[in-house]
């Protein structure tokens, strides 16, 4: 899906430096759950509710994902167009 | 709301332990932006979308919100029963 398209077209002219949003989710599980499946969950649903609240150019996405003993970590690095919604 | 009588009742006398979910935003802007206002506004979404997907206690989340330069964080630190939706 084209968030831009969504939101339509705005005047990034003025300006061409790009804000960042990053998101760092971290579980660590007392048990021994599918917390891989959980985190990649989270992240659709995460992605989701940020793309209606600023635009994201879907190629300026960097997931990065790594489990290490009892803690599986997901980080998203979001590259956001100055313009944005609401 | 209370997530846990809206997931049902649990048995969770079997793991006492809890699980963590930590959750860090970070918004590095290159305008001038009210991204504060962004963070808190994803705050509620990112709590929402969680909730849905595991019991959450109200009471077991800690938020830290900061602002440094150009760059506001907030960190959400929530304590997850053992027993999870989906």
């Amino acid at each position: 899906m084209n968030i831009l398209s969504f939101f339509g077209k705005r005047d990034e002219s003025a300006s061409v430096a790009k804000n960042r949003l990053q998101i760092l989710l971290a579980h660590e599980r007392a048990d021994d759950g599918s917390d891989a499946l959980l985190i990649s969950s989270l992240r659709e649903d995460i992605l989701a509710v940020v793309a209606k609240r600023v635009n994201i150019d879907p190629d300026s996405v960097r997931l990065e994902m790594d489990r290490t003993g009892d803690v599986t970590t997901l980080g998203i690095d979001i590259e956001l167009p100055a313009a944005r919604a609401s």
